[in-house]
């Protein structure tokens, strides 16, 4: 099997996490199996719904609290970040998945939730065939030269500066 | 019903179309039917039996013939075009739908197969509460003032610049 390739998904657009769903979505319409890590997300939402009816083939875990990572990370926002890399070292390592999400995984980085040798590390280490996809804004440079594409959501118009709030079903 | 926005996923960079059938996979997940209206693609590809996989909930047209429009467009892809706003406008006018995707409009509205007034006429009759996403290259300004959000998708990296081709599962 071929070497997958590595995604990121960055900027300040909206696009990101859906942009990797999609590819969810494509994965497991070809008849594999897909892996979703959710980081610094412990909320309930929408898309694990839609997630769920996707045939059993998508395997989500998420490693967050159901709040927000305002300010200095606590201890437990650490734990639960180093949970979702592990997590994602084991799914990574299962050629059986075609497309792996690691989603938020750049805001975990940019907050220092994590380091990024231990992810370039964990990505290296990837199975055969395994295509894996970063999501986050502020993705690092060491992740960005790592990576095989790279796009910047370039937020050109969004309403939430217009004062709409995130909706269920649409943001999250 | 509260009115539904319309987004823009415009630019050069990867993520455009995933990024409208990750809202597909949010506005199932919240319980709601979504639409997809394929312009320009006629082509067997793998999100097709993904979207299939959504519990039924999902309509897709596909309106376009299985080659790329390359060069003068024919009477064909025009009239391929033209079924597919057709449609688009049935669909818009569903409140039924919580998310309606033009799937590569833009580039239909570019290639000057579609004319925008009669776009922007199909969006601002849609019923309360659809929320419609146009994806492709080239949004024309006056989409742009249309929409709520907009997102350019910037290419940074892609791999197609090293010679990858297009590969069922991950780019359709």
């Amino acid at each position: 099997m071929a070497r997958g390739y590595v995604h990121v998904y960055t900027g300040e657009g909206k696009g990101k996490t859906t942009a990797a769903l999609g590819l969810v979505v494509r994965c497991v319409g070809s008849g594999r199996r897909a892996a979703v890590v959710q980081f610094l997300k412990g909320q309930v939402c929408a898309e694990l719904g839609g997630l769920g009816m996707l045939g059993g083939r998508v395997n989500v875990s998420r490693c967050g609290s159901s709040a927000f990572v305002t300010g200095a990370p606590s201890q437990r926002d650490i734990a639960h970040a180093r949970e979702g890399l592990e997590r994602a070292r084991s799914i990574l390592a299962d050629s059986t998945y075609g497309v792996v999400v690691l989603d938020e995984i750049c805001v975990a980085l940019s907050l220092g939730l994590l380091d990024v040798g231990e992810v370039l590390g964990a990505l290296r280490e990837r199975a055969d065939g395994v295509e894996v996809v970063l999501t986050g804004r502020g993705a690092p440079q060491e992740i960005v030269n790592e990576a095989d594409l790279v796009t910047e959501m370039r937020k050109v118009k969004h309403y939430y500066d217009a004062g709409v709030r995130a909706r269920a079903g649409i943001e999250h």
